[in-house]
C-alpha cells in the first residue's frame, strides 16, 4: 500500500520565487476561521450530533460529485447503492461499494474531488495509505472507527474545522426546525437558515400546488391572488431572518429581470392557480418575481444569491428512476447583460443592496461579470462554482476577472457543499490558489507583498464577511 | 544558412522541475506505437505504395493549413499552384513554388504548422537547415532526393513511423478498393475506413441526388423509400464493418439531435427526392439520423463520431474559383446541452454505446462537453480538434476538461490529418503537451509519479484504443 | 509613506530562462517610437499647448476606468466631482476628490489602471510615494508642481513620450480645427484625425437629424435622399484624408454586414428623414453602411476598423444623470463568422483592403477572429480592446490568437486611451507583455532567438505602420 501523504506546498507553482510567495500569504491565510455563507449541509446533522453512518453512506452515496464520474466509466447506480424510486434492488453492502469506489478511485487524479478526498482522508480521518482497490477495506476500517470516537460528532468537528458560521439552504416553506433545535440546545456554533423559494417560483411545475398549499400552512392564511403570494413571501423572509438568515438564494436556468404590471402579475399567478401555466409563464414570472426579491432585499437587507445556468436533471432516463441531484445537472450558456439590466438599473445603483450572481459559464466572466461589477455598486460576483471550483478553475476564474472588476468585488469563498467533511478541504484548496494567484503577481511585480497581504486577508475572510454582510452580526477574527 | 535543429525538452514548460518530470513521462509515451483512429489519408498512397512527387506536391498542395496562412498575407492561390476549377492557368513550376513557401515560412512561427513541418523537416527528412528565403531550393533538393530512395516509400515510412492502425475517412459510397488492394497486398500494415455518409444526409444540396444514385448502385437495390434508405445505410456499415472498420464519422453545423416520427422521416425523404428539400429539412433530417446513426451503432457497435461546429465553405469566392477545403472553413459557436440531450438520454446511458464529440469552440469544454462526458456512460471527448490541435490549444483542451471530466472521458490522441508525413510530428508534439501537462501536476503535488505514468500511457496510447474499440482486435503493446 | 518603485523586469515571468529572454527582447522593443493609430486624446490639448490642468482633473474626472471602480465600491460619482446633467452641485474640491482616490488606490491592485497609474506616477510625474490615504496630498503637489514646468506641456510630452503618430477620433461632422490648427503652428509632432461616422449611422436615435444637420453644414449641399447621404459620406473621408487621417473606425453592437438593393437603402433612409425608423431599420442600415464603407475603403485606401459589441450606456441611472462615458459600458456576445461574411466574401479576398476588427468577446479569439484573419487577406485581428488591454488579457490574445491567424494576421498594438499622460504605460505594458510571450515561445524552443527578435520588432512596431499603412508616409525607424 502506498503512503498517503499532503505535501505543504501542494497547488504552488512550482517556481520558487512564486512558491516561496505563496507560502508566506497562505501561511497567513490558513489561520482565519472558515466561513461558509452558501452551502448544502443538512441542518439536523448539527441538531441532532449524532455520529456520521459509515464511510459509505457518509463519503459515497450522497455525493454526486462522486458517483457522476464511476457512472460515467459505466458502473450503475444501483452497484454504488443509490436507491432506486421504485424501490428496485440495489446494493446493499457498504464494503462492496467501497471497494469499487477505491478500485476506481485513479480515475479522480487531476479533479478537485480528488484533491479534497485525499484532504479528507489524510488531513480529516489521518488515513495513512492512498486510496485503491489493495487499501480499500483498511481504509474503510480506519475511518470506520474514526467515526465511533466523540472528536468525530458533527459538533466536535465544526469546532475543530473553525467554522465561524455555516450556511445552509432552505426552501421558503422550511419549518426551520433543526435550525431552532441547534438555537435551544445552547451550543455557540453558528448555524443560519438562507432563504431559497425556488420551488414555490416554479409555476409550471406539476408539483407546485403542493408547495404552495405547504406555504399556506407556515404563513397562516391562504394565498388566493398574486398579492397574498408576495406576503407570504415577505412573511416567510422575516420569519428567516428572525432566525439568522443573512442572505436569499435563486436559481434560473436564465437569469432573466424584468418587472410585469401588477395586472400581468396576477393574471400568471391565477393561471397557475388553475394548473395552466406554461414554461414559458414560469419564465416570466421568475423574471418578474426576480425583480421583487431584490425590491425586497432592499427593504429587509438579505443579501440576494443568484446562481444562473444549470440544466438541472438533464438526463431523465436517471431523474425518473433515481431522482434528482444525481450527477445529471449540465450548464448551459448564460448571459446576464441583457438579462440583469432591469435589475442593474433599478435597484442595482443602491449600495445598500447586494446581489452576487454565480456562473457556470466561464466565458462570462470577463466578459459580462467583470464588467458589471466593476461598475454596479450593488453587484458582486460570486465564486467560481460548482465545476470550476477547482485548481484551475479558480486561477481562471482570478485571472479573468480580477483585471475588470478587482478582488474587491467578488464575494470570497464560499464551499457549497453537502458533504459536510469535505468543508476544510475546500477551503484550503481556494485559499492555497488564492494565494498562489497573488502569489504571481508579486512574484511578476504586478503588486508588492504589502498589496498581496491585504488582498489575501480579503480574499481569504474580509470579503466574504463584508459581501454577506456577516461583519454586522459576527465580530472579525483578529 | 542557418541550421535546423529540435530541441529535445521542446514544448516542456522551461521550469526544471516540470522540464525533468515531462522528460520522465515523454520518454515512455513515445515508445507507444501511433493510434490513428481518425484521420484524410488517401488510401491510395498505401494501396500503391508508389514514390511521394516532389516536395511542393507533397508538403505545400494539399495541406489547407499551409496556404491558408500564406492565402491570407495576400499570396494568391494561384501563385501556389493550386489548381482553379475553371482550367485558367496556375504557377506550375514546384520549385517557385517552394521559394514562395520558403520566403514565408516566418510566418509559421509559434503556429503547430510550423512546429510540425519543422519536425518533419528534421525528423522524417533530415533536413540539416531553417527553411528560408536562402536555403529553400537547398531544402528543396534534400527532400527530393529523399523521396525517391526505397526508404521514403509510404509502407516503408508506415513502419518507421510505427503506425499501429491508421483510419480513412470514407464516403458511404466508396467502393474502398483501395482498402481491399491493401488488404490483398498481403502486406501487414492496418489501414480500416471509416463510414462517414454526410454526402448522402445532406439533402437540400443539389449533389444530393447524384450521391443517392451511388448508393444505389453500390447497394444494389434502388431507394425510393425513407426505409430504403435506412435499410442502404445499414446495408454499408455492414459492409465497411467487415472491410475493417470500427467508427463513423458525421460532420454537422449544428449537433442537434431529435428522432422524428416515421411517417415525417418519410415525408422529407420524398420531398428531397422530388429536389424540394430546404436547408430547414436537411438539418431535421440531420438531426434525426444522428439519432438514427445512435440507434445502428448500439447494434453494430460502430463507435459515433460527430465533428460539430464548423461552417465550410465559408468563402465562396474562393470555393468558386477552387473548391473545398481551400482554407475557408472557419468555426462557428457551438451549444451540446441541448443538443445533444434527446441523443444522450435515449442512447447515452448505455456504456455498450461510445459517441465522441469534437468542438471547436473551446468555450464548450468546460461549460458542456467536461459536465456532459463525467456524466454519461457513451459519450466522450474527441482531442482538441483542428485550429486546438496545438501547444497552447492542446493545453487548454486538458486545463478546461480534466477537473470535470477526468482524463478518462477523453479519447485520446487523433492526428486528423491528410498530410502522412505529418503524422509522426502531431502526435510527437500532443504527447509532448499531455506530458508537460502531467508534470505541472506532479509538480504541484496535485498528483503523485505513479498517478501520472498510468495517466501518461492512458493519454499516449490506452484511451485511444479503449475508446475506438482498438483492444479487441489489436493486442496492446507492452 | 512608501516608496514608489517600478521593478525592471516588472511583468515578466518569474522563471529565470524567461526573464531573461524577455528582457532582452524587451530592451529592443523599448527603442521604437510609439504608433498610436487609434485613441480619443483631444487635438485641442495639442492645439494650444497649454498646460494641463491639476492632477483630479487631469487624471481622475475623465477617466472612466478609474471612477467606474470607486462607484462599484458605493462612492458616489458626485463626490468624485464628475458633472451632473442637471446641474446639480456636485463636489469641487480637487484635493477631496484626489484623498478618496488615493483612500481607495488599493483597489486598483493587480488591475491594469493601476499598472498604467503607477507608471504614470513613477516615470512621468516621477512621483517617489506609492499612492494612499497619507501620501496623497504630497502626491497632489507633487504632480501639480511638475504641470506647471514647461517639460510638462503637451506637446514637450508628446516628444519625450517618442510618439511618431496620434490619432484622434472625430465625429464625420468635425470641423477638424484643432487637426487644422497644429499643422499651420509649423510643429513637427505627427496628429492624425480618424474618420468616426457613427453618429450620422444611428437612424433610429433622436439626436440623428442634428448630426444630419450638421453633416449637411459640413459638406455645404443638402442631403435629401441615400444618395446624396453617400455622397457626403464620401466628400467627408476626402477631407479627412486630406487632413491626414489612414483610417475609420466603426462602433456597432452586432457586426452584421449585408448589402441592402438601391431601393431598400433609400427607403429606409427616407423612413429615416420622417423620423420614423426603429431600432431593427438602424440596424439594418448599419449592416448596409459596413459594407459602403469596405466599398469606400477599397476605393480611397482607408483602413477600416470595426469595434464591436459594447453595450453603451447600459447603466440608463447614470446615463440620464452623467451622461456617457461614465463607465457604464458593458460587453455583450460577439458573433463574426456569420456577421462579417457578407463583407469579407465580397470585399475580403482583395488585399488592398484592410479591415481591423476588434472583439470584448474573448471566446471569439480562438473561435472566430483567429480563424477568419488566418484566411482572408483584408481582415486583420485589432489587439486585445478595452477591458482586455491588460497583463493577463495580453496574454491571452496572443496565446488564443497566434497558433491559428500567425502574430502576423494581427495588427500591432494601440493604446485607445484618451489619457494623453498614460500613453506611454500602456505601450510600455504590451510590449513587455508581448516580449514575455515570445520568451515563453523561446525558452520552450517553440521558436528560436531570430524568430524571436523578428516577431518583436514586428509586435513592437512594424505590423502596426504596415497594418495602418503607416510605411507609405512616415519612413521607418531603424
Amino acid at each position: 500500500m502506498e503512503p498517503l501523504r499532503l505535501h505543504p506546498d501542494r497547488y504552488f507553482d512550482p517556481d520558487p520565487t512564486v512558491r516561496r510567495i505563496a507560502r508566506e500569504l497562505y501561511e497567513e491565510m490558513r489561520t482565519f476561521p472558515l466561513v461558509c455563507p452558501h452551502g448544502h449541509v443538512d441542518p439536523a446533522i448539527l441538531a441532532t450530533n449524532e455520529p456520521f453512518p459509515e464511510p459509505t453512506s457518509l463519503i459515497i452515496k450522497p455525493d454526486h460529485y462522486i458517483f457522476r464520474l464511476l457512472y460515467s466509466q459505466g458502473i450503475p447506480l444501483e452497484a454504488l447503492g443509490i436507491p432506486r424510486r421504485d424501490g428496485q434492488p440495489v446494493e446493499t453492502d457498504p464494503r462492496k461499494i467501497w471497494q469499487i469506489f477505491a478500485e476506481h478511485y485513479y480515475l479522480f487524479a487531476g479533479t478537485p474531488t480528488g484533491a479534497w478526498l485525499d484532504y479528507e482522508f489524510a488531513e480529516v480521518f489521518e488515513v495513512p495509505y492512498k486510496l485503491d482497490g489493495e487499501s480499500a477495506q483498511y481504509v474503510y476500517d480506519h475511518i470506520l472507527e474514526r467515526l465511533q470516537s466523540p472528536e468525530y460528532r458533527p459538533r466536535a468537528l465544526f469546532e475543530r474545522f473553525n467554522i465561524e458560521i455555516l450556511t445552509t439552504t432552505d426552501a421558503a416553506t422550511d419549518t426551520l426546525e433543526h435550525h431552532q433545535a441547534i438555537r435551544a440546545s445552547g451550543w455557540p456554533g453558528r448555524v443560519a437558515p438562507c432563504f431559497r423559494p425556488d420551488a414555490v417560483f416554479k409555476i409550471a411545475r406539476p408539483d407546485w400546488h403542493e408547495h404552495l398549499q405547504l406555504l399556506e400552512q407556515r404563513c397562516g392564511f391562504s394565498i388566493r391572488s398574486y398579492e397574498d403570494f408576495i406576503r407570504a413571501l415577505e412573511n416567510r423572509r422575516a420569519f428567516f431572518k428572525e432566525m439568522g438568515a443573512f442572505a436569499t438564494d435563486h436559481a434560473v436556468l436564465v437569469p432573466r429581470t424584468h418587472r410585469l404590471a401588477p395586472e400581468q402579475a396576477e393574471a400568471l399567478f391565477q393561471k397557475a392557480l388553475r394548473g395552466e401555466a406554461t414554461e414559458a409563464d414560469q419564465a416570466d414570472f421568475e423574471a418578474h418575481l426576480l425583480m421583487e426579491m431584490a425590491r425586497m432585499s432592499l427593504e429587509d437587507g438579505l443579501v440576494m444569491q443568484i446562481h444562473a445556468g444549470a440544466f438541472y436533471n438533464h438526463n431523465t432516463y436517471i431523474y425518473e428512476r433515481f431522482g434528482p441531484d444525481k450527477g445529471g445537472d449540465i450548464p448551459v450558456q448564460a448571459e446576464f447583460t441583457y438579462n440583469l439590466r432591469e435589475l442593474l438599473v433599478t435597484y442595482g445603483n443602491d449600495p445598500r443592496l447586494t446581489v452576487i450572481v454565480f456562473t457556470l459559464d466561464e466565458s462570462t466572466y470577463s466578459r459580462e461579470l467583470a464588467p458589471l461589477a466593476g461598475h454596479y455598486p450593488a453587484l458582486k460576483i460570486g465564486p467560481a462554482w460548482w465545476f470550476h471550483d477547482s485548481i484551475e478553475g479558480i486561477m481562471r476564474y482570478r485571472e479573468w476577472i480580477t483585471e475588470t472588476a478587482s478582488i474587491y468585488n467578488t464575494a470570497g469563498f464560499n464551499d457549497d457543499t453537502r458533504a459536510f467533511c469535505s468543508i476544510p478541504a475546500r477551503h484550503d484548496l481556494a485559499r492555497r490558489i488564492d494565494a498562489n494567484y497573488l502569489a504571481r503577481l508579486v512574484a511578476r511585480h504586478i503588486i508588492d507583498m504589502s498589496d498581496a497581504r491585504r488582498m489575501a486577508r480579503a480574499m481569504a475572510y474580509d470579503l466574504v464577511r463584508k459581501t454577506y454582510r456577516i461583519d454586522q452580526f459576527i465580530p472579525a477574527a483578529a
